[in-house]
Order: C-alpha cells, then structure tokens, then sequence
C-alpha cells in the first residue's frame, strides 16, 4: 500500500495512542511514526516496545515535519497541547483527537487550528475496561464504529482523508454533529458506564461470590479507569443528565409496573427490549 | 468414571435440560439418559439430536427407575409436575430443579418430596441470552457458578451427592437458604436482567447505530428470552423491588453528584466500583 501520511505523530501513548502507533505500524498507513508522551517513564516504555520510529517528550520536535496528528492525551490538556503546537504544524496538516466527548473538544481546538491545519474530531469507540500501554493491540479497531464530527466549515476532502485513515485501521467511520454525538454516546456509552457502576455498588460484599456471567458482561464497563470516566462525566455532563433523567423515570415505571404485578405490561417491556438488543448484533456474543 | 447414577430423568429439553443431557453423555455421570418433553415437536428433535437414550412424552413412564430426576421446566409447571410423578419416585431417588427463585420452589417442592425421595434444589448460573435445545451445549457449565439451598432437614449426603453431580459437570458449587439466594441473585442477576433492558429501551432508535462493545456488553443479558425473566420477575417480586429501590436510590445519589458537579464523590464512587468489579475476576473479558 502507498502510505497514506509521510509522518504521523501521536501525542500521548495510552490504549488509543498505543493502539494507533501498533495498527499503524502493522497497516504501513504512515512512512514515519512518531509518538510524544509527557513522561520519561511512557517514553522509557514506548521505547522499550519499539512501537515507533521516533519517541520524544519535546512535543515541539514532535510534530514537526507531521503531516497527520493524533490528540489521544486526556480531553483536559488537549488545549494547552493545542497551543504549544499550532505555530510548528505545517498548513496542510491533518489533525484529529480521540476524546469520547466532541462539543467541548471542538470548541477548544477548532479556533486554535482554524488557520493553521485540518482540524477533525475523531471518537474511535475501541475503548475498553484496561487502560494504558500495555493494554495496547494492533486490532484494537478491527470493526470498531469511529465517529467523525464534521461542521458545515470542514472541508469534504478532510473527512475523506481522515476516514481514510480510520477505514485501514479496520473501523466503521459514521459522521454526525459534535452535538449530536454527545447526546448518542451519553445514552450508548456514558450512562452504562455509570449504571454498571451502580449495578457493582449495590451488591451487598456477601453477594458477589454469585456472580455469573451474565453479571460479569453487565458490569465490564465498571473496571474502567476512574479518572478517565470521571473526566467524561464532567466533560458531557449536561447530555449524561438528561439521559440518566430518562432512565430514571423509565425505572420508576416498570417499578411501578412491578409493585403494581403489571405482568402483562413487563412482559411487552422485556420483549420490546429482547427485540432490540437482537436488532443491533447478529452475533450476540 | 463409575456412574454415579444408574438412570437420570431430565424433564424438559431447554437450554439447561439439554445442556445436562449432553454433559452427562460426556463426563458418563449416568448408565442411562432419559428425557421426558411436553411437546411431540419437542420429543422429535430430541430424537433427532440423538442425546437421550430414551425420550417420551410419558412422565411416569420417563421417572419409573430413575435414582435422579431433574425438573428443567419453567418454575411455573414444576409443582404440577410432582404431584404427578410422585407416586412414582423411587424412596432413594435424588430430585432437584434448575429454577432462578429458589424460595417459590422450595415451598412448593418439598412437601411433595417430603415422604417420597430426596429433593434439594439447584441453580446453576450458566443461562444465556439464548434459549431453547439448539442453544444447548455440552461445556454449559464448565467454570459455571451452581448453588445449592438445603435447609437444616436437607441429610449431608444429599448436599455431597448433587454437588458432586454438579461437579463432575464443571460446576463450582456454593449452598445457601432459599431465601439469601432469592436475595443474592436479586442483586445479582435480576436487577441487572431489568437495568439492561432499561438501558437498551432508553437509546433513541437513531443512536442505536453508534453501539460499541461496552453498550453490548452491558446490554447481552436484555435479549434474553422475555417469557422466562417476567417468570423469574413475578417468583422473585419482593426481593427484586428490594434490590430495584435500593439501585433507584444510590442512582438519586449519583444524580445529584453530577448536577452539582461534585466531581470528588463521583469519581470516590466510580473508584469503588472499578476496584470492586477488578476483584471478582482475574480475567475481565
């Protein structure tokens, strides 16, 4: 395959950006593969890995040159990373992030790369209850939906390279608004997340030696990093409120329903489900 | 292996009946496999199947002989079932059920088995989002969680003798009242059934596309069979209202976390939760 990007540039190497550098490596998407972590220990570690061509903590050399970067750093710092690096990116470079929020990531870093590069949100939905480098996998987006956020402002070519992109890592690429795409993830993603968490904590500690896997499958999600979930809770907070409102009063009423011996009314409710759950997966497992 | 029975009657070829009679041919627990179905299109595809040594619609005729029986029907037939069968039970005949509730069961099954045979009663927690005997498998209950529910009446060698059974087929085996598991499995198994078909009932149709492994995941239970669950739902009423509001209150809780944005309990919350979901697995997947 001819690479599609003289040099990628990856700045931060978790799970994401671990994961990138990997399949990038594997797919030959890029000539050069660069990875910028914060630390000495992530770079002792990428290093150690021989998962890119160059590793640095000088995140200035570290996009020089880039004609494709890649934000897989916590949504928090983005925008401080943003700044350092807009005057070194080449006008013609493509950026993206990963962040699993985009209103917010977008009104960061679409102002600072209105200029100066192709800015495209990315939200790979890959992630997974481990977390870090170690977790990393060349397959990590084999058939993973990535959603793109483009506005009526981004260039069609732009999407084009970047699903590109995406396509040969193995993802499904879908496009929608960055508000859109909060409101979707906050009742696909978010709200599980804080549900199998809630599921785990209402489990009396004598209780938990039951478990089967049914529950293991329904809770997964729980195990995930807290400070990341956390970092999501208050990024998407508004979309995951109203979410959890629906759910709320979706609960009451089939406790209502429940209280009430409404068996007929239950029933259409766990059929109505049953069928939907079977609508989005050919292969249930 | 020395069967450990000379005839096993598993009344009812579902998934769980099904599973049982082909692990039995397996591990060759039993010299003698006999399958009692309701149902003539039921009956032929045992035949066909060919995982019985002798299948019939007759009940009496399916338990004369048998020094195991195994109710694998709905919990809702059970109790006419044994009236029927008992005047047939051998003195020293085992008899257990496969049912979710065990409390409900309990106290229809064990004054009909009082005088007559050995009855104690079982879960194995190896259900599926599938069901009926295409789904059944011979390794179902490998590494599967099965609990017992004696009571000070139950004899020792009754508990030795079905955990064995449950044993040789792969189980691991725990015991409890009949009420705790009623309770424990509220917790663990019925309450997350309903939060996952809330979940799924709460995506708006057109997000249902962005779904990534964590929604499946947390969401596989809620395809299952729906006639089964509202089952479990009326048996299991109490204790999983008890469980539901306790849920709806820590859900309050967390609610009210998010809209003040009291980021220190939520992510406290969240940590716990992660911390205890790692601890009852090794393997996460």
């Amino acid at each position: 395959m001819k690479p599609l990007f003289q040099q990628i540039t990856v700045l931060g190497a978790g799970l994401i950006g671990g994961s990138i550098l990997l399949d990038s490596r594997k797919t030959g998407v890029a000539k050069k593969l660069v990875a910028w972590c914060r630390s000495k220990e992530t770079l002792q570690r990428v290093k150690t890995a021989a998962i890119a061509d160059t590793v640095t903590t000088d995140i200035l050399a570290a996009v020089r040159g880039s004609d494709f970067v890649v934000f897989s750093t916590p949504i928090e710092v983005m925008g401080d990373l943003a700044k350092k690096i807009v005057t070194e990116i080449d006008p013609r470079c493509l950026i993206t992030d990963v962040g699993s929020v985009k209103a917010s990531v977008e009104a960061v870093m679409a102002p600072i790369f209105s200029k100066k590069g192709r800015w495209l949100g990315s939200h790979p939905m890959a992630g997974s209850e481990q977390s870090g480098l170690s977790a990393a996998r060349a397959d990590l987006f084999q058939n993973a939906t990535v959603i793109l956020t483009p506005d009526n402002q981004t260039p069609p070519e732009t999407v084009t390279k970047l699903s590109r992109f995406w396509e040969i890592l193995g993802g499904k690429v879908l496009t929608t608004t960055p508000e859109k795409h909060d409101y979707a993830v906050a009742q696909i993603s978010h709200l599980p997340h804080l549900v199998a968490a809630l599921l785990v904590d209402c489990v009396q500690a004598e209780n938990l030696c039951f478990h089967g896997p049914g529950f293991r499958d329904a809770t997964r999600i729980a195990a995930g990093p807290p400070a990341l979930w956390c970092g999501i809770l208050k990024e998407n907070r508004e979309a995951i409120l109203a979410s959890l409102d629906l759910f709320l009063q979706q609960a009451a009423t089939a406790r209502e329903a429940l209280n009430s011996s409404d068996w007929s009314r239950l029933e259409e409710f766990l059929d109505r489900a049953s069928r939907i759950r079977h609508s989005i997966s050919g292969n249930l497992t």
